[in-house]
């Protein structure tokens, strides 16, 4: 009963935030970031990365790694924190992000996210955070971990620093995430009514990526254990691959298959060249070609779109050092604009500065 | 009746944490902060300034303006804050506060302070906060006020923020804030069990100051429009001490007086020689001094303590950028420590640094 009134509760707010997105136009500067919990799999690829991809070609970029957000859930194991973000350092560049198009940086080393989260605590009513639908399924769903905690409660109001912070205009987001930047946008509104003009209100930019399911066909996620890592080996590929649930009524090759169901299929749509889909599409529905062989032309094309971001990332955790000298580099660059605009909003307030 | 049932939850944690109080021996390091709300007045320097003078002659002390504090409640107008923070240099260096025993800054000055609110608000839950007495007496009084921000709900983390990050053993506290130091430990312990025993747990130092009431009697204070600034003139403060109730059964002078109830004794207690209070009340019990002669007497004595106060605050606003300078100064020693404690921190969290 009252799972279902929370459900209803999300649905409300997302419709909302559905109904007034618009396709943003002239795009000036782009922000998103990612929270550092782990190594990336094939659906943070075609989720995030490749659209953030496609902004470093036509916008002003700024990506970050939010080792701050990682954080909020996971306090009470923080062990891998360092570690996880070298290795998305070394994900996002071997994926073709690069600091000659984009602003990369990590959100702890700019010390301003940090004091606007505090700033913008001071204007935001308690009850516009306990309304979002996040905070709400995360309660229903996660009783037994000491999860609602005063951070938890406040990472939109922490999202909000993070995208004013450089007067992003355009934010990447996934549909799930649109209630936040609604928020966001009331953040903004409201500071704006009680200290002048002075932050951009971010428009949401929803990247339409179809979704790669994981190997069992439900949502490809860490937790599930059911994802293919931008950094899994050739044989792990393979392996994993060949453990795919397909069509579930196909015993036998000769058995007529239904791709539309199988998850082997769903892959073939992002990795396979089309004419070479539509064959197996036929094949597989005339019962001519078997799962095996399916899964290994699959396994092949997956190793082939991953092996030069494998070799990539191999180079450059080969140097940490100079790797995390990119990021100290943008973060320099990132921080400059910061602290011009912190210093322009304390002032607005009225701080002694 | 719901009212009634808040005052026995304040009474409850209260209760609690007086049970628990010790007076600290062996103090180390004291850290105290003041709000910038406005100037100062008698109630504030004897209840808060006077025990800070004695504690800086007995240990190492940091008192910070706490600006970040004073928009959790009016963050709807801060048009007076950078000169409320003015005033109160000028205030705690006329009152003998200074850079010469203790470390004296602003706290908006020290990015860390928003840094380690945000990190503590990872691990402190939103029920430790809500359960808190003056939260929930503010919620009940200011139903008007847009009060129930996410700041305002939080202030207590940045209050254990502001203690821990300089490794504070002791903290001079009033009996009403005693709740908070205990949220403060209790949340110093629960990062120490998470990240390793880094956080020092403030004990509070109760500084038991005689109340001083203000001109009608009540608490002394800037909302009920009752007090005596350190900064009045002599003929401001003669005209407040005119201003004075004293006993209400007393008509004419021959009236026998009751010093117990009146305003004017009370602060003849503080102000006079105890010889001559002793002198004076017998006179009014007899009815042999009149309210006026009595007023004129305490006035006198009121500005022989206010006048040295009131020019070193005139000789201090005089030159502002030097006044600044001292806090400036001070600034940058509790920064140095500020860094270097927060570096540990993060470094104990596991963060890329």
């Amino acid at each position: 009963m009252e799972k279902k009134l929370i459900l209803s509760n999300v649905d409300k707010e997302m419709k909302i935030a559905l109904e007034k997105y618009e396709e943003p136009k002239d795009i000036k500067r782009v922000l998103s970031g990612m929270r550092p919990t782990g190594k990336l799999h094939l659906g943070n690829y075609f989720g995030a990365l490749k659209p953030w991809l496609e902004l470093q070609d036509r916008a002003e970029s700024f990506f970050f790694i939010a080792d701050w957000h990682a954080i909020t859930t996971s306090y009470q194991d923080t062990r891998d924190l360092a570690e996880n973000t070298v290795q998305m350092m070394a994900d996002w560049l071997a994926c073709g992000l690069t600091p000659e198009k984009s602003t990369l940086f990590v959100q702890s080393w700019i010390k301003e996210h940090a004091e606007l989260h505090l700033l913008l605590s001071m204007i935001t009513p308690v009850r516009w955070l306990e309304r979002n639908p996040t905070y709400k399924e995360m309660m229903e769903n996660l009783k037994d971990r000491e999860i609602a905690t005063y951070g938890f409660l406040g990472y939109p109001v922490l999202q909000t620093a993070d995208i004013v912070l450089y007067d992003a205009d355009t934010v990447p987001v996934g549909i799930d995430q649109l209630p936040h930047l609604e928020l966001s946008r009331e953040i903004v509104r409201r500071f704006n009514r009680f200290f002048g003009e002075l932050l951009v209100e971010p428009r949401p930019y929803l990247s339409e990526a179809p979704k790669l399911p994981g190997l069992d066909g439900r949502k490809m996620s860490k937790s599930y254990g059911n994802c293919i890592y931008l950094s899994d080996s050739k044989e792990e590929v393979e392996k994993k691959v060949r453990s795919m649930v397909t069509d579930p009524a196909r015993v036998r090759k000769t058995d007529p298959g239904h791709p539309e169901v199988c998850t082997v299929y769903a892959y073939h749509k992002m990795f396979t060249p089309e004419e070479k889909v539509k064959e197996i599409e036929e094949a597989c529905r005339k019962g001519e070609i078997g799962c095996v062989q399916c899964k290994k032309l699959l396994a092949q094309n997956i190793n082939s779109f991953l092996e030069p971001i494998r070799s990539k990332r191999e180079e450059l955790l080969s140097d940490r050092d100079s790797l995390i000298d990119i990021f100290r580099e943008g973060s320099k660059r990132a921080s400059e604009i910061a602290r011009k605009k912190m210093k322009e909003i304390k002032k607005a307030v009225n701080f002694l500065v």
